[in-house]
């Protein structure tokens, strides 16, 4: 028998929508076998045909726009604006992948011409360049339902690639994903996309065998470290282990000196609440973790902003019971103590109380295992330090992170220290700002150590998440005609390339 | 109780030097700890400083190649001519990453200023560079005494990386490791690299603890299948996996046409026959499969050449025994014929004959799972393909693999299909040479899609094998004058960047 995702008003627990069947085993093996069969002519594509694709997914969403909002809306609660702005940045993300392939560095052309004199032996004509792996699983996340679910980043950012896509629905959003996915697809065929490039599932078990699916060449998720572990361990535990790449947990730490108590205590009281309950708190980079000085001050502007902060339902009854759950586990550590609660939550749906604790740093260091877990949710712990050895203890015992955010004067003698510290447990590190809020470029690195991803090396947003879908191969000694495009003499696609060492933009490329 | 390595002189049997102990837990962890605490000084040097210390490294191996490749044959009987070839090729890569290093582009340079006018939202200013991972544990090879061991090309790009290095010696040169180790670890001190950035262990159970290892980030192996997925296995299975880049196996297939056959196949008969002994057949880009049309005419072309190929014993007992486990296995594949085998081995040590086989592609189809392995040794399998299409069904049979050779004519009809198809299942396409020797350069591509690697997005030779250990950090705001250097809007170490989307070289910083 197969079941359904049924949509549910996060206002209200009301149903929304009909609901959408889970995909059986043949539905999953249709789906891949027909992404396997896409592969070989979506690689084949010029990139800069596969951009014009891209941009015409980009001009559907955006034409869309009026339609999927309010359905978002009716199953995430997430508010009209919040969502109407993501559906600004999903069309972004599609944008800007077509410009990057337009510009063609994703492809990083290596060239090294034969040199006789080389050591230890002569060496033949070399010529490297990144191909797609092949077909992608995508798992949608429920706190984005559109910039990290079916249309998301992971999707386009592998379709740029030149990977076709199957896409695993989040069921906390399944009628949007439902509609979204087919606006895709049509966009796609419509745009000249061979049949096949990509699909969306729906249901637990369509999730399991999807990663295991023989068919299958790379994952992407985003969601719990439970989650992403489980299809990790499936990822990596297959008999031809495939790249998985999982944007798990994280507890962001944010770090505040002495020094910026002293000038601007208030308002980073505030800003620290806001940032923390901004989406109720269900961004990957919500700020976690607190760092005070002790004898800050701060408890009561902390108090005044928990109360007066304006925080919706959350998304689902499961993350509702864990928000419960796991604030009332990290109430019972040694040494924590509430420091301020929220409102009493009304409505009949996923409503749950903003909740901020405090600890000593000694006692966090003390009780780390305990204290140190995500509460996925408007939750937070402020950790006050009595010294500057006490704070590095205590950072040095928070996992590693998507972010790390530093508040201090520019002459603080600790700041360089903290820095360096933070570079090396996350992959964001931020000054004077606050983690939620990240931004889609060339320069963004969404990723860092275990558990805030599987894969360190990684980012899911920017430019660069187009990197975890490509893999080097290198022609040797092939005649020029019979090269790829990419490879030969004449540079017909324009693009920047390494010859003999050297890096030449697309306009020098003397060969 | 703690065993020992022994070597063995592969030629007779007979022990060589004195036995080295194996690392017990205690010591393992030792190294881990040192590695640990040597990770930030050596991560902060300047690229250019790591640079020299790789030099003097570098100039030290040169210093002892005389001490070196005698000490090197007792122990694996490859002869001096090759060993000492493979310490220049050692050399070499120690140069080429100091010389990376000095250029710079490995950071990986990307800066986006502040834009208030980007979509959907502001953008700060955001900065990106490649940051270390940490202590790299290297699992050296036994056919590559220098090159793929301890001062191996995993060796020196993770030290390029900086990142400390812990080493797992290869049983089967343990005097050459513990000398080599002595060499390069003076070498380090001696240019000023920090104590514990370097180290060399011994044993099976040391391998096993240094991959579950908490201080241990990443891991790198060169070896056979069965080892290396044992070691992924650990890796992936931590509390807190970690990358591991594991390069097992590979059958790396030589498609020769028709068209090639008719203009050169004696000429092809006794190349293949050539690089598959080279090195007695154990070099993880031996061609173990050679396509040939049916009615090819060359079986005795073939067996002249393997009659009269020289070749040396295998590299030890487990080695030896393993090739004869192989080949007897590949003799009982049903429809797999004995083509030629060399003449009997001499002396009492790890000789073992020449053995090619043929199949008809059909039967290699019917009998794919038994018959794709690799014999790591001196054999090799025909296919005698009778059509296009047998060729490239059989051709889809064969797992990922290091290289995929093609003898062609430039206007063969099948050409361009067929470098597609290779280009698809493995990590170099080679024109009408031979995938043994593999050249140390910006362009080289050593890996490929399972069995052949673990991780097919890297390669373990060429510059770019130091990506494999580092990771992005994007910092988000910071002052300039607390930004690393390599961020700084004056560019001090003059590195290669991408600015606000725009390649700049060294010379064109203008921010």
């Amino acid at each position: 028998m197969t079941g359904a995702d049924q949509g549910i008003n996060p206002l209200t627990g009301q149903s929304v929508g009909r609901p959408v069947p889970h995909t059986d085993a043949a539905g999953v093996t249709a789906a891949t076998a027909a992404a396997r069969a896409a592969a070989p002519e979506w690689a084949a594509l010029a990139p800069t045909r596969r951009a014009e694709i891209l941009d015409a997914v980009a001009a559907a969403l955006e034409a869309a726009r009026a339609e999927l909002v309010p359905l978002a809306d009716a199953e995430t609660a997430l508010g009209e604006a919040r969502l109407a702005g993501e559906v600004t940045r999903t069309r972004v993300q599609w944008a800007m992948f077509a410009d990057a392939l337009r510009e063609g560095s994703h492809l990083d052309v290596v060239i090294d011409r034969a040199d006789p004199a080389a050591l230890p032996a002569p060496r033949p004509d070399l010529r490297r360049m990144m191909v797609p792996l092949g077909p992608v699983a995508v798992y949608a996340a429920s706190n984005f339902p559109f910039a990290f679910s079916v249309p998301g980043g992971d999707t386009v950012s592998a379709l740029a690639a030149g990977c076709p896509v199957v896409v695993k629905a989040h069921p906390g959003h399944p009628g949007l994903s439902a509609r979204v996915g087919r606006i895709v697809a049509d966009a796609l065929r419509d745009a000249g996309a061979p049949d096949g490039v990509f699909a969306v599932v729906h249901g637990f078990e369509a999730g399991r065998a999807l990663v295991t699916d023989p068919n299958i060449t790379a994952a992407a998720f985003t969601g719990s470290l439970a989650g992403g572990r489980a299809l990790f361990d499936l990822a990596a535990g297959r008999p031809d282990p495939i790249p998985f790449y999982g944007e798990l947990g994280s507890l962001n730490p944010t770090v505040v000196t002495a020094a910026a108590v002293a000038a601007r205590g208030d308002e980073l009281a505030a800003g620290f609440v806001g940032s923390m309950t901004l989406g109720a708190g269900q961004f990957c980079t919500k700020p976690g973790l607190l760092f005070l000085p002790a004898g800050h001050g701060l408890d009561d502007r902390l108090a005044d902003a928990v109360g007066t902060a304006e925080v919706g339902p959350l998304l689902d009854e499961r993350i509702a019971d864990g928000f419960r759950r796991g604030t009332d586990a990290l109430a019972k550590v040694p040494g924590v103590r509430p420091l301020a609660t929220g409102a009493a939550a009304s409505g009949d749906g996923w409503h749950v109380p903003v909740r901020l604790f405090a600890v000593s740093a000694a006692d966090l260091a003390a009780h780390a295992d305990e204290a140190l877990h995500e509460c996925f949710g408007p939750a937070g712990l402020v950790v006050e330090y009595a010294d500057d050895a006490q704070l590095l203890a205590a950072l040095s015992a928070v996992p590693g992170a998507l972010t790390a955010t530093l508040h201090a004067e520019p002459d603080d003698a600790l700041g360089p220290v903290l820095l360096d510290f933070m570079a090396a447990r996350a992959g964001r590190v931020i000054w004077g700002g606050w983690p939620t809020g990240v931004a889609v470029t060339w320069a963004m690195q969404h990723g860092g150590p275990w558990p805030a991803t599987t894969a360190p090396l990684h980012t899911s947003v920017g430019v660069t998440a187009v990197r975890r879908f490509l893999r080097p191969v290198v022609y040797q000694g092939v005649p020029d005609a019979l090269l790829p495009p990419a490879l030969r003499d004449d540079n017909p696609w324009g693009l920047p390339r390494r010859v003999n060492g050297s890096l030449l933009k697309s306009g020098e490329n003397p060969i």
